[in-house]
């Protein structure tokens, strides 16, 4: 059977648990930032200042940054993930290849956020970081091999 | 017959509408920041000030970057949307709930824009980026029950 | 035949090559910036100094910010693309025009980032810009016309 984009396809059902992980972890940044807002009164807008009164001047805290720069780092390397990911599983890889490729990446993403936000001496973020891009590269590796110029 | 990603599939016909008109919405953001920049000669880069004299440093116009933070909300919420919409069609949702998603979304993020640049007073804008994370999130909830562990 | 993505469609075969094309340009933003993190010791988190001294304040590097702004545009830009691209394809493009929308994206976006770090003078960056989101736009339309609402 060609390979399909279909829940009857395996590594298609794989897929999609892995890629809504990684999303649902990228979405979550979002209310992190917010709550750190809240926390220390850091709010990006004139209009947000609704409970506390508005400085005068905008406040950029460094705890507030440091979740937006990790929520940032997953929009430039989970979105890629995701995105390749199909178009790697229609060249028909090999399950267990594929299910290696998918948990591999969703595991280094975790612990890049917690890395990040904790945060964890260097180089654990970078490493993180670094086997998170191999898997997406060794994925569109794949693809190109397939692909026509 | 199995759900399909094709236009034979109404579901993913109409997904197709709606995912083109937020992501049309969230590309008009760049042209309006750059129309923005060139009001108030606040531009990014030294090389683009052409038609004006580079002030000695870098200008940060509020309202420049309040469309660029309009636009980075995008990237964050329409980016996962538009993904996880072909996966969560292959779970073979009833037609009106899936089109009730679509469309929930696209008014959300419609309305989120608009709350963003006017500015409207909050909670307005918050309320926009929960109604469509809530989407995405229901969408995602749906994949993970058909998706294979 | 209807229009499938698939590797035996030889227009999905050509968008997978210069779509994993694009991407990649992207994700080389990132080890990019780390470089100039490291040659002008100018990083984002006090934990990344390792071989130096960390600064009692943020270092903001012009050279460093430069890139980053280059990977955010191809975010903006590359992202909506690749998503795009499979939608079109279903649409039932004639081959010639669909590898015609394809080579002018990779080339128009691979242009954008030179202009952008050379830098070349302006209009040669916005000229890529807007070369590579008519594409897009062309797509979205395609994809609009087929569509239902």
């Amino acid at each position: 059977m060609a390979p399909v984009l279909s829940f009857d396809n395996p590594i298609f059902s794989q897929f999609a648990f892995y890629a809504s992980v990684v999303i649902i972890k990228t979405l979550i940044m979002a209310p992190l930032t917010a709550l750190s807002r809240f926390k220390y009164n850091a709010f990006g807008n004139p209009e947000d200042y609704v409970t506390v009164k508005k400085p005068s001047k905008v406040v950029v805290n460094d705890a507030v940054e440091r979740i937006r720069r990790c929520h940032l780092n997953d929009l430039e390397n989970v979105i890629p993930f995701v995105i390749v990911g199909p178009m790697y599983i229609l060249t028909g890889p090999q399950a267990a290849i594929a299910a290696l490729h998918f948990q591999i990446f969703a595991g280094a993403r975790i612990f890049h956020s917690i890395a990040y936000l904790l945060p964890l001496p260097q180089p654990s973020r970078a490493l993180a970081y670094v086997v998170g891009l191999i898997v997406t590269i060794s994925m569109l590796v794949n693809v190109l091999k397939h692909a026509t110029f």
